[in-house]
């Protein structure tokens, strides 16, 4: 199933080198002004070609094929389509008949019986635009509603922590960093880090943690489509995701009530709550604060470091992957996390235009 | 939207002192033989009036209204009821204008307008109990398809951690423990921090994990309904749970790909891998190793020490809440964890009836 | 799959000869007054005993397990449940290894391999009664949304039409004639037409004509969801429907479009067709005029003559079904097609609950 | 929602004066033959340019964006787009305020706030060649997993009926006939017909009609989604559809049971029905006998006669609409009939490749 969302729906195609990759986009209200450049902003700070990612060069340019008329969305269906050009196919004649360890080539094979295996097909993190672009169109349309911000950053990488606070910081000035971390102290550890990783043909895993402004209160559903288990739905889904954690997380697990209770108190006639170590969401709903969750991810399993590999046979052989590829998932993540932010936000919060 | 999953639904109703609470499991493949004991013994798994849970007592005895004949289920909706006794409902009346701190109380109140204060409504913990009835019956068809096993276990309460391996143990061990964790030594010590905990009005968070057996590869979807992705979202769906970890989880967050890849080998001709870092997924799909996941839950919110709560009218007062609570949730989580898994395993495991 | 709707959504169980048939209604805005009185009077206006229809008496008394908390909706899920009595089983023995004539017997037992013989078990005209349940809970949410009013009737019974309009007559009106037809001496003839069939031991067809006032316009889906094809997916999934027509139906396959488009005039500003050709609906959406469909029911299939029926073993033998059995399905159906077609509005024309 | 189906699954895009219309088909499962010249086939036989079809030309090249490799469908979705060029908006420059009768132009404008007024935009009929190619995918798949075969033909123009048996024609006699009528007596009458209201700038009604051979038993719910309430929910969402009828359809509501019931015989073995007046459908299951059902389609409403519109201002003017339209929308719904027969089978007897 290659959609995600169930009012603001998501629908994605396309393999790494096949002719393209794209999504159509269905359930965006109508009226939306269609903010083109928001759309390849979110794409170019998708690309490859950065510090720290491989250095495919993509122009990435989206072709909007359906809905949108004289600059407004209309309600009908939006596709987004992005040609694929950068196709070295022969690449990944080597992969053709061998597992990567970590990766999906075996699990693909054994529940399909075929497989595209050129650059992954359709496990390609090339997937990943397609989401992105869909977020564009989510952002669009959710902050036509209200002030909603979302702010994603890098927070971890290997052993370098971020232990400063988002708040402080906006999404433009996340991206403004290489490494998708404003706090330039913190930056240049994880790009020394990312070097030394790099040179010596490892990888490393790492943290994606958002924070979402001005979230107006009862988003989310009380029992199973909390708003909590949809992000950490959303953010799952992404390849490599390891952990997802809401608020403070697994720390909470070693704590007592007495220290984790968020405190009512009153602002102005508002209630609001003195800590937020919940992360924003009371019992699956949006409580007014701040959204707080975080992503883990694993190192990248392509590395240029000799591994055993698997046969269609059954057997294994010793083979080292070689190309160009990102030492970290993490940075390039960020803006597919920011993605499914804002799909989900999207799915919960606009109005269901069939009504 | 109380219904949870797509090919196996389990559809529940009921709040905590209402009438009944209860479940319609549909998508149940015809044949399967309903076990009403495995159901009656899942049930009293989950019952209060246990160590380290609170001390309401109710026989909780399911009444199976359909779907079931001549000790066979038939393929159609198996709706299962269980009457709510206990229900002291005046000891709730001091809630009916209080929000509890980091409670669903005001975000309820908030989203709907109105709500069912006595004992959380359909907040309440006892919504569970309809989850651990239709995993009852999606255990029993499961467990038709082959050896599955599912063994969860309180891997961690407070400062306790458990250092060992589930995979030492079976599900019966761990129901055995009145704290859920087979290892004595370490249930002591859980036993004792819970007693210490209880003692002065307080509580304690803690994480649940969980490991399959013998699951086929194969199961789960390559992009969005992945398998990870659907157990994150059935787990982070369950009251209390503040993260979701796959395989080794925010470790690995730290490592390097050389060191976190798992290595294929091979095991009479049949792919295995060296290490199971991954918890038994690649790229959303099982590859037939262990799965292994884990979920942290908080210290409960409801602790018998003056807090500050919120009112209707946007202020706050200083309240203890009185009665009886759990001093932890992850020990009656358990048996909740453990339905939750069978439900996403028979959702992405069973044929699809309805073809 | 035994949910109807995707935002008002009715999930139903239960056998002809189990405990009790009955339905979880999700997805009712919180905040409706529930009206007992209205849900037993639906379930009163389906119920056997009267003229046309077996005679067998059930109470059919309903008890309401959740959602509704003094006197109102909450927004959670509402389960009704409704005891089977008068279950005499032996009556079916007869029919355990035999098929009968344009039954569901066959098809089932291929399908699932197993099947409840009893009354015919799920596929029994009792089921109907969890949907005229679920039918009164939407009547209740979508009446207070506006003047909405549904007038379904008896139109034909075999060879005796009705030339008349519906927009002339009340609800009440038809549901105060027992064959559910308000105009007397058409009903007479209906009557007199059912007798006659009765007393020779078979059985006839006819049609269910509904009017829809009051309705605004923009309900529907452009695209697939078309109010026209939800209501025609309700209707057709009727046990018994043969055929669905909207507004002027088939007639109008033998006109041409100057005799059949519906022309604009403006009335106070507003637009409105001067006829009504399309049955209120342009383009799959509401266009303001009442809305109009009819739906066909084929004869019973279960008379009291000879006929060849279908064994287990793949041979035929003659045999006659005994006990009593109505001699038309359209004054039963009645109710039920109402039920649908509130069900279908509720689901479209409610606010999404999620949200 | 723009998507049709839920397990194998069509989701559209696309306007009449847009840059393309498309689909991306999902849940198609691996290893099927991609048949190009099928697909090219089935937009051929929908194309424009036909005798009693309008004139405009347009080549309708299917491109395939995705999940076909090698030659073969790979378990990702097929996205498929087809550009389009005869683009004359200004000729529909004079509908931009006005609202024909009969057309969705009013309902689109007060449901959405915007339109895209050109040829219809999302209401166009060109949105039925997205269908097309969709169920030209799922003939692929389903014909590979037996001898299913699908004729659909136009079996009424106005006042000329098909008197015949569609069980001894094929499809591709059906597509021989410019008329879509194999028969030549008849098809020679319903041309004259159609030229007759062509000249006087009328429009006419029909009926398409449908046999499919060859399905085997067990496919469709016994409850909601009965392969009955499919086909009328897939059938009712073609623009200009007025009714569905199943085997005998609206005939069987004046008929005893004891003439309508189908009496078993036994042939070999197997049990088959000496008539098959219910169409192939027993309790909303397919039986093993040829499914049988009809669609009525209206006359088209834009013809060049002088009209009354309705204008944005709540004011009526009359208008002609200019422009080449076709006399009926029978001819070339037989293909979008046929496409919807297709995906509706394969939603239901494709194995879901999602376990």
């Amino acid at each position: 199933m290659n959609t995600f969302g169930t009012n603001f729906r998501m629908t994605t195609f396309g393999e790494s080198h096949g002719p393209a990759v794209g999504c159509v986009v269905d359930g965006c209200p109508p009226g939306v002004r269609f903010d083109l450049e928001l759309l390849r902003t979110a794409l170019q700070r998708r690309r490859p070609g950065q510090p720290g990612t491989t250095e495919r060069s993509e122009p990435d340019e989206p072709e909007v094929l359906s809905g949108v008329f004289e600059g407004e969305t209309t309600g009908a269906p939006i596709a987004i389509r992005v040609l694929n050009r950068d196709q070295s196919s022969k690449d990944y004649d080597e992969l053709k008949n061998l597992y990567r360890p970590s990766h999906a080539d075996y699990t693909y094979d054994r529940k399909y019986g075929v497989r595209d295996h050129r650059g992954g097909g359709r496990s390609s993190a090339r997937e990943t635009l397609a989401r992105v672009a869909a977020g564009a169109v989510a952002q669009m349309a959710v902050t036509r509603t209200g002030a909603v911000e979302v702010v994603p950053a890098v927070t971890r990488l290997g052993s370098v922590d971020f232990a400063g606070d988002l708040s402080e910081f906006t999404a433009d000035q996340v991206y403004a960093s290489h490494i998708r971390m404003p706090e330039t102290a913190t930056a240049a550890k994880m790009i020394e880090l990312l070097e030394s990783v790099r040179s010596r043909g490892d990888s490393i895993g790492g943290v994606v943690s958002v924070l979402v402004r001005n979230l107006p209160v009862g988003i989310g559903d009380p029992i199973y489509a909390k708003l909590n288990a949809l992000m950490a739905f959303g953010m799952m889904s992404i390849n490599g995701a390891v952990g997802f954690e809401m608020g403070d997380g697994f720390e909470v697990t070693r704590r007592s009530g007495s220290r984790n209770n968020d405190q009512w108190t009153s602002e102005g006639g508002e209630l609001r709550t003195v800590t937020n170590h919940s992360g924003g969401v009371s019992g699956g709903i949006s409580n007014g604060m701040p959204l707080r969750f975080s992503v883990g991810f694993k190192p990248p399993s392509s590395i240029a470091i000799e591994q055993s590999h698997g046969t269609r046979e059954g057997e294994t052989v010793t083979h080292a992957i070689t190309g160009r590829h990102d030492p970290s998932i993490v940075i390039r993540a960020v803006s597919v996390v920011e993605a499914m932010t804002w799909l989900v936000l999207a799915d919960r919060m606009l109005p269901d235009i069939t009504r």
